[in-house]
C-alpha cells in the first residue's frame, strides 16, 4: 500500500540528516531553490524546490569565504564549502565554489571529482599542484601537467583527473576552487582505498600496490 | 611534422582574425587543448584542440589574477579574464574564471550571460549586487533579488538573467566572478541597445523605453 | 520531523496556483504528461508525470491557435500560449509555441528568453523584427541583425540575445513564435527593470542608463 | 595514405549537395552560421561555422512559408522546409520548422523521427493525427493517440514514437511543424522497409509482417 | 486542495504496477538507487532514489544472465533484461543490457528504440541483422546496412533507426544487446502498427501499407 | 577561399598520427562514421565523420569478441576493445564495449573511467569485484560495494568512482564491460600514480600513502 511506502520513507527520512544531490544540468526555470531541510524526505537526482514564491535574496548569498573554514582534523587543512547546502539557491544552477585553506607542508592527497572540473586561483602562499592524464598508448602509464603555483595564478584540472595540491611554502597557503557543478563529488584516493567500509580484500591491495601484507596492513591503520 | 601543420594552419588562418569559441558540453577525452592562434581559420561549434602529444602544463596555467587587468576606456573598471583564449587547455572543460576591479562609485551595468551562471566572491570592498527574476504571473513584473556583499560574501545568478554589480563603498572593490562555461557570453543592456551597429529603429527605442526621440538621439550619443 | 516537513509544504502548496516548471532535457520515457494541478504541493526542476496509465490525447492537445489570444490590458498585443500549463502532455518534450497578434504599431519591447532559441513564422501583417548580437571585440558594442518581415517570412533569435518585433505596417499582424524548450522565460528588458519589486537603487539606473535620477522616477512611474 | 583519403573526399564532397548535419546541442557562441557550401569537404557532427564577422541578417531569415513547397511527385503533398540548409545561421541553435501542404485525402504514411519531438499547428483544413506510445507492459502492442485536428489546433509528437497526419476533409489541409532540433530526420515507414537500398531479405518481411512471399513481392514495387 | 491530490495520487498508485521511467542523464551523485516498489506513487522523468545510507551491493547486481529469460508466448525468443526495474542501482547510470535468445528460424520484428544506441554482440549461433538508414535526398527510401553475424560479432545500430535480429541457422542462437540508457524504449513495427488500442484507422493504413482493406484486417487479426 | 584552406588542411593532415577523440553526444545524425585513419591532422572534441554516402556496413561490425584480445606484457590480462578507433561507426553513438581475460589470481588494479558507468556481464570463471561509494559525511572514508560474481552475473560502477575486477578462481576467467561512452577514459590508479612522466615529487606520495621515501622508491620501479 502506498501509505505504507511514504510513511516508511518518512521514518527512514527522520534518521537521515543529508539529502545533498544536486542537478548539474541546465537549470529549467528561472530560479529553483533547494529544500533544504535535513528531514525532507524524497529524494532524487537533484533536490526539492521550494516554492518560488518563498524564495528570498539569502537563499543566493553565502558569507565568510573570507575566512578559513573548520579545520578537519588532524589534516592541516581546512575547508569552506558553497555548494547547494550551505546556498540553497544554487539548485540546478550547475556550479559551486570552495575555500581551503592549508598550514605549511600540507597536503591535499591525490584525489578525483568524478563530476566537474576544478578551476583553482591562489590567494595566498605557494602550492606545488598538478594532474595525471592517462597515457592514451599505455593505460598503465601516465603523464603529469604539473606546476608551482604563487597567488594570482590559475590552474584547470580537468573531470576525473587523479590530482593534488601541495602547499610547498613556509606559511599557511590558501586557494578556490571553483567546480561546474553543485556537486562535484570528491574521491579521495589512498584514503577512500585504505580506510573504506567494510576493508577491501587484502590481497586486491597487495596485487594492486605491489606491496607486503604487512604493509597494507599498516597502510590501513594509518588512514583508518 | 606537426609544426607544418601548425604553419599550413596560421597561413590559412592570417585572413581570419578570431576564434573565441568554447564547448560547455561534458569534455569527451581527458584534455583538448585549443589551439588558440588568433589566425586559425576553422570556426566550429568549440574549438579544434592540438595535438594531445603536444600539450603542456603551461596550457592549464594563467598567471596574474592577484591584479587587476586592463581597465576599460571611460568605464571605471578593469577585467582580468581566465577563458579558452587566454588559458587554451580550458577547451571542453566548461568552466572559466573572471577578476573584475572597480574604482569607487563604478558599476557594471546591467547585463545577462546568455550561456552560464555567475557566481561571484567579494575579494575586497563594498557591492550592491543583484539580479531580476521574471514574475511569472505577469511578464511586464520582474523582482529584485539584491544584496549589499562585503568581502568574503558569495552571490549567485542564475543563467540569463538581468543584474548588475555596483561599488557602493569609498574604496577601490574587486570580486571573483566563476562560470559553468567556457564562452558566457555577456550582453550590457543599455549598451549593446544603445550603441548597436547598425543602430534599431528610433521608433523601437522610443516605444519601448517610453521615452522622446530627442531622448534617445542622446543616448546613443552617450553609449556610443 | 519530515511529517511537519510534508504538511508545511501541503499548506504553502494550498496557496500557490502555479508550478510551471518543466524540463529541456531529453524524454527519458515514451510519455510523462504533467500532472497540472494548481494545487500540487511538490516543486521540481519540470513537472511530476501523471500516471502514464491515465493518459489521454487531450493530453497532447491544445485548440484555438487560430485565434488572438487575451489581450495583456494597454500592451496592444494578445499572447495565446502552447506551452506545458496549457497542454500538459508537452513535459519532458521540449518544445512550445505561441501566437501573438499586435494592432498597427505596436511594439514587444525588448526582451530574451533565457533558456531558448525563437523560430518566428509570420502569419499575417508587416514586421521589423531583429536580435543583438555583442560584439565580441567590445563589449559595450553589438551587432544588430534586423529584417523587414512579411507573411511567410521566418526568422531566427539565438538563445538569450536580446531582441524586438515591431508591427510596422497598417493593420494588425500576427506570429508563430515556436521555442526549443517547454519553459523558455521571458526577461522584458525596459518593464523588468523600472518595475521590478522591490526597486532597483536608484543609482544603479542613473549611471547604467546614463540618465537624470528625474529621468528614472518617470520611467518607474510609466512601466509600473 | 591520408593523401588520397583526403582527396577522395575533396571529390566526393564535388558531387555531394547536402551536408545536412546539425547540432542540438546548446549554443555554444551567440551565433554560428553554417558554411553551406555544397563543396565543402568536412563531415563533423554538426556543421562548421563561418567567419562570425560575415553573418548576415539574411542567413537568420527564410522565405515563402506562406505558399506550399515543391510537390514530392505522386505523393499528394508538398513539404517547405526550414532547416539549417535553408536557413544557415540555425547552426547550432537546435530548432527547424516545415509547412506540409496536403491535396484531400492524402496521407504522410507512419513515420518517426529519431532525433526531435514534432509539435504540429493546423493552418488549414481537417486532420487525423496520432501517434503511438508502445505499452510498457506488452511490447507487442502500444496505445494510440489520437485526434481529429481543425485550424488552429496542435498537437504534440513525443521524439521517436510512430505517428501520420492524415487529411481527412475534402480540400487541401496545411501545418506547421517544429522540431527541437536542426535535423529531426525522418524515417518514413512502409516505404523505407519496403524500397531499401538494398532490399532485405524476404524472410525478414514476410515474417515480421505475416504477409505472403508473393505480397511482399507486390510491396517492394509499389514503394520503389 | 493538495492534501486531496496527495491521496488521489496515493490511490492511483496503489492499483499501478510499474513505474519503470528512468535518467540518462549524467548521474549527479555518486550514487542514486531506484526505490523499486510497484506500489510508490510519484511519477517521475526517472526515479526516485531511496536514502543512499540504504544502498547495499545488491542493488548494483543482477544474476541470471547465463541462462534464457521467460520466453514470450508464440514468439520464438525469450528476453532477460537487466535495466532499472531489475537491478534498481543503475537509476541516473545510463546504461542496460539485454540477453536475448532465438529458437531456430526466429525473428525479432522490425523495431526501434527511440531513446539509445543499441550494440549487440552475439553468443551463439548465426544471425542476419541489419538497420535501415534514412535517404537524406529522398524520404521514401533508404540504404540497408547489414551483416551475417557469428559468435564474437559485434554490431552496432544507431538511435532510432529501424533495424531487426533474424536466426539464421538451424540451432538456437543468442546476443547480448547494451544500450546508452536506462530506458531504451522498444517500438515494435508492425506488431505496435497493426494491434494498436484502439485501432488507427483503417484508410491510414490501407493507404500507407498500399494493401486492401481485407489484408489489413488479416493483420490485425494476426497480430493481436 | 576556401580551396587554400583545404589544401592547408591535406597538408598538414600527411603528417599527423592519431585522432582518437569520440563524441558521447547524441548522434546529430543518422550515421556519423568516423575517419579512422591515423593521418589525418584534424583534433576534435570527437572525430571527423566520413561523408555518408561512402558509409558500409563493416563500419559499423566488428569480428572477434568471442576470442580473448592480445595480452598485455607481465599484466596476466588481456583486452579485447570495441570503440570508435576499431569500429568506426561508432563516433557519435555513446557505447562502446570490451571483453577481459584474466589468468588466475589476476587483478585488474584500482581504476576509474572519469567519462562513463561500467556494466560487466561475467562470461567465465569467478571474479571479486567492487567499487568505493565516498562517504558524504566524510571525505576521508568511503563505501564499498563488492560481490562474488559468476557467469551470468552483471554488475554496474557508476562513472568516475574507483573499482577493481579480481579473478579469484582456480581457472581462466572472462568478463565483457560495457560503457555509455565511446571513450570512457581509463584511470589506472597505483599504475598512472607511481609510473607517471615526469615523476611526482616524492614528497607528495611520502605524505599522501603515508610510506617512507624508499618505500615509494620502490613503488615507483616495480610500477615502471
Amino acid at each position: 500500500m502506498s501509505m505504507s511506502w511514504l510513511i516508511t520513507t518518512l521514518v527512514a527520512a527522520s534518521f537521515s540528516s543529508q539529502l545533498a544531490y544536486a542537478y548539474d544540468l541546465d537549470p529549467l526555470q528561472d530560479i529553483c531553490v533547494a529544500v533544504n531541510d535535513s528531514k525532507a524526505s524524497v529524494f532524487l537526482n537533484g533536490k526539492v524546490c521550494k516554492d518560488p514564491k518563498l524564495a528570498k535574496a539569502d537563499d543566493f548569498f553565502f558569507s565568510g569565504l573570507n575566512v578559513s573554514g573548520n579545520a578537519m582534523p588532524n589534516s592541516g587543512f581546512a575547508a569552506n564549502v558553497v555548494d547547494v547546502n550551505t546556498m540553497p539557491g544554487l539548485n540546478t544552477l550547475g556550479i559551486s565554489i570552495i575555500r581551503v585553506d592549508f598550514e605549511p607542508g600540507v597536503l591535499v592527497p591525490l584525489h578525483t571529482h568524478p563530476r566537474a572540473t576544478e578551476l583553482i586561483t591562489i590567494l595566498d602562499g605557494t602550492f606545488y599542484a598538478g594532474f595525471l592524464a592517462p597515457d592514451a598508448a599505455n593505460v598503465f602509464k601516465s603523464r603529469l601537467f604539473s606546476k608551482i603555483l604563487n597567488p594570482g595564478d590559475v590552474f584547470v584540472i580537468p573531470q576525473g583527473l587523479i590530482h593534488f595540491q601541495y602547499n610547498v611554502g613556509h606559511k599557511n597557503a590558501t586557494l578556490l576552487a571553483s567546480f561546474n557543478s553543485q556537486n562535484p563529488g570528491v574521491v579521495t584516493i589512498p584514503n577512500s582505498i585504505f580506510a573504506s567500509d567494510p576493508p577491501i580484500l587484502d590481497d586486491v591491495l597487495v596485487k594492486g600496490f605491489q606491496l607486503d601484507k604487512k604493509v597494507i596492513k599498516q597502510l590501513r591503520k594509518k588512514f583508518s
